[in-house]
């Protein structure tokens, strides 16, 4: 068995787990891997803003919560220092978006991540880039490593 | 009587109206202006995210929005084309966060904004960038303006 | 034979040629096609700064230059609206630098394009993401197209 | 006399001495003080690319000098970490540049600072925002500390 895999899916859904905010917006733990984390959400009538399209807000959580499964996956307590996000189409209500997080760098404290948000009929959405930076501390509680 | 700035409070004011996701942030707009806004959010529960601190997502809502009233605040019907977001100090539940946002410079077609949210103390919680472009029709309805 | 690649060629040739600024810095155009570009440069010694590596403004122009060199690939007189670098490693006197460009997306007027920049071993010194904007005329004047 | 006053512009001083890059695009070092740094550029033949306007890295590089003349200002060795840049309008041969750097926001070890580069008639070129990072050691040497 691949320990880092196992390690990295632990990781992903303990943080998903005590994280109301991706809960409350609907989001899916699609999969997870050693800096990686594909997250699943579908846009309702209570994201959408005043060009009845996604609210820019949500696309950002979404890419967002992908970006922080993908950077703990290695069991570090990582935040994210700063990201940025470039539309490219919009997103409508029932529509069913995919963000997936791929680790591009990751340095002693610092990493650097991208996520592309697809809908589904694969159409690219938006593209976000996050940075991060471990502070102390594990994702999972001691006893759990075991 | 200022006329631009009757037209960008006319603008803000349509915009949130029909902003459902604003409004179901339970954001406040607080003030607007040429090229400006002014936008409130108290931090909720359901706003958490792992680290049991505001997800940057709502954050990052909160900054768009009121990008979003700046913007438009000429009658331009304008979106975001892409945001960068630095995190600066976490925000908490019950916290009280202000976006303030400025137009820093304005184009025929794309402009760039700032915006800063601080909390109740007015400690410096995320700076953000927002880069604008602007598409065809107007904010308000011809009748309107009448 | 290729037409979009030959094009391609021919446009960031005929762009490098006229830019005086790349071939100053040293750059050489070692590859192009339909939204890619590489480029290769060596750093001198008068790109140092007081921390005795790289400026990062000249590792900044090695990446521009290759998003210009992809975003005009198609023909279409295209120009930076703005763009960001992270940095993963330092580079050093003599390092051989390569900077390669992708097309990650082309609308009507915008695009945005992703940027590696790695030294002779391989390594990743750092990541570059552009965004363009066309604006009007070709980069070939109309006779050379015959 | 104001002591951090002091140290700010002999920190900016000492890094500009051992600076060849800076030195060699012809900057000069304008004003500097606790957490902010002036410096001038003028756009010579050698800084202008296939549209004949002043390759983006040079803006970069001017912008990345003023940011580093400050975020090192507090004589603790820093770095810059990432940087975004907006091209406002474009600066031609012969303009005379100024970028303005402040900070924004110093944490124990990050920091965010804003530049704007301005040409001579005040005009707004392009506006620069860069995230530093704290190294171990300082800008002056000890002995020049007594």
């Amino acid at each position: 068995m691949n320990d880092r895999l196992d390690l990295a899916s632990r990781c992903a859904q303990a943080l998903y787990d005590r994280d109301a905010a991706s809960q409350g917006l609907g989001m899916r733990l699609l999969a997870s891997g050693p800096g990686s984390a594909t997250v699943g959400m579908s846009v309702r009538a209570d994201m959408l803003q005043g060009h009845n399209t996604c609210h820019g807000g949500f696309l950002f959580a979404l890419a967002d919560s992908a970006f922080a499964f993908a950077c703990n996956s290695h069991n570090a307590a990582t935040v994210a220092q700063g990201c940025s996000i470039d539309y490219v189409a919009p997103a409508f209500e029932g529509d069913t978006l995919t963000a997936t997080c791929n680790e591009l760098s990751r340095g002693k404290r610092t990493g650097v991540y991208d996520v592309r948000i697809d809908n589904q009929h694969g159409q690219l959405i938006a593209l976000f880039r996050g940075k991060s930076y471990q502070i102390r501390g594990t994702v999972l509680a001691e006893e759990t490593l075991k």
